[in-house]
């Protein structure tokens, strides 16, 4: 495998990821390239230095890429392989960011030609604010990133990701399976959006934020998400994120119960230990 | 009534509420009183400048005051009016910060000596670390100020009360009912409370944030709270919360099932109508 200063890398999707992805990377490699349906967002990108070349068609990127980033949402993702997986570059290097892997990845794997290799990925990093014009408010450092490998991935693919990765300024890789990735995914992300969007759906007043204090405003900024996105990735991780909101239901009704029985200490109980677990977390 | 750079101030309970507003009225006063039981927190408050004097027995410092900062949880602020009654200065205004305000005006209506204002306010301002040591990280700037004013306060203690909020920082004050505030603050800030607990209570492996982008970050930070405060909270205001909290359950209850049935049509205005809500919130 070159190495990442001798690649072309070549961004399907030039969206807020692929914007901050190609942002992050410049510099560092031999060139990038994007391939995305909005000429403007290409032409400002060139404009700007953050690509050395735009395509409206994938079929003239895909050919001189040694690397292709798929920045597209996971359904899209899939029908950009079914359209073009011919005019990918012999042996070259797929990676993704799909926020849910099991269902994603089979797909994947399905349609994948038996020269390239497709080491799935997802950084933990986005923006309540999307498209290429937000970019530069994606910020990677100290920023997560989870890889699934695959067993017929090549090593030196999952190493050449990992680099890549860390030249971006990610600070911690957590390699695991696609099924652990989409458990406990559903939890810190997916039931993190669901709760967002029903306190939202709890109170019209718009001026309720006169009320608020900071938590409000902290726990439902996420609630400005990219819908078609989300609703993808709730369907997608449909059976972990039901498990999850059953179980956060189940934690809530014990914490209502004990305030609608008045068993203070119990309350006390309850959430010192969330006060002491938080405290332990990173 | 005197201007507010004439008056003496005290302040009843030097934790990081009083000593977030002893620093922000730093300047703007004649004098800045403390008491508190803890000896060592007057003393720091002293030698940094952030008072003029501090006192361990109330009973040396109400007499000196013009205003009283009363700076307790909601039940120690009760046992103090009960201990310490016959000692403010006469016609002496007071003021609150308590989270909570229908039974602890009440209650404090009761206590209060003919001659005596009070003005019930609730900063809503603070930090899940607590304490003195914290309160220069407690920022008033941008925050909001939630007054809840009796029947029976002279318009002049408002208004005086009122510019020393404006004074210490605080950008927007909402004057309203104790009920109406109970009703607001069990969902801005008690229910977003009682979230991250339980959200925290579902997951045991303090590693889970290795799969953290932020929102999961954003949504269980406030669960490092205060717990003998909070629990007072909770209970003080248990009707309106627990109203809150079933009204937050239907929300949840109505995606979850647009979710379970796949409804993607349903899912997907659910979350634009969150989304275009909460974008248009302050």
């Amino acid at each position: 495998m070159k190495k990442i200063e001798d690649c072309t890398f070549g961004i399907a999707g030039l969206g807020l990821m692929g914007g901050a992805i190609a942002m992050s990377l410049r510099g560092k490699t031999r060139r990038i390239l994007a391939c995305d349906i909005d000429a403007a967002a290409l032409e400002t990108a060139k404009k700007e230095g953050v690509i050395d070349e735009g395509f409206l068609d994938p079929r003239d990127m895909l050919p001189l890429c040694d690397v292709v980033y798929l920045c597209l949402n996971p359904l899209a993702m899939l029908a950009f392989l079914d359209a073009w997986m011919p005019f990918f570059g012999a042996g070259s290097l797929l990676t993704d960011i799909a926020g849910v892997k099991t269902p994603i990845v089979a797909a994947m794997e399905e349609r994948l030609r038996p020269d390239l290799d497709f080491v799935p990925g997802h950084p933990m990093a986005g923006s309540e604010k999307g498209g290429f014009a937000q970019a530069k408010n994606c910020v990677f450092t100290g920023k997560n990133y989870i890889l699934t490998p695959l067993k017929r991935n090549k090593a030196e693919s999952v190493e050449f990701i990992k680099n890549v990765i860390y030249r971006m300024g990610f600070s911690r890789i957590t390699e695991t399976t696609a099924e652990d990735h989409d458990r406990k995914i559903a939890f810190t992300s997916q039931l993190c959006h669901v709760i967002a969007a029903a306190l939202i759906d709890c109170e019209p007043d718009r001026n309720i934020t006169h009320f608020g204090g900071g938590s409000f405003e902290d726990l439902t900024r996420i609630a400005m998400l990219n819908v078609p996105q989300w609703t993808e990735l709730f369907l997608e991780n449909k059976r972990e994120l039901l498990r999850r909101i059953a179980q956060f239901e189940d934690s809530l009704d014990t914490l209502k119960t004990f305030i609608a029985e008045e068993r203070k200490d119990d309350v006390r109980a309850y959430l010192q230990t969330a006060r002491d677990r938080r405290a332990g977390m990173a």
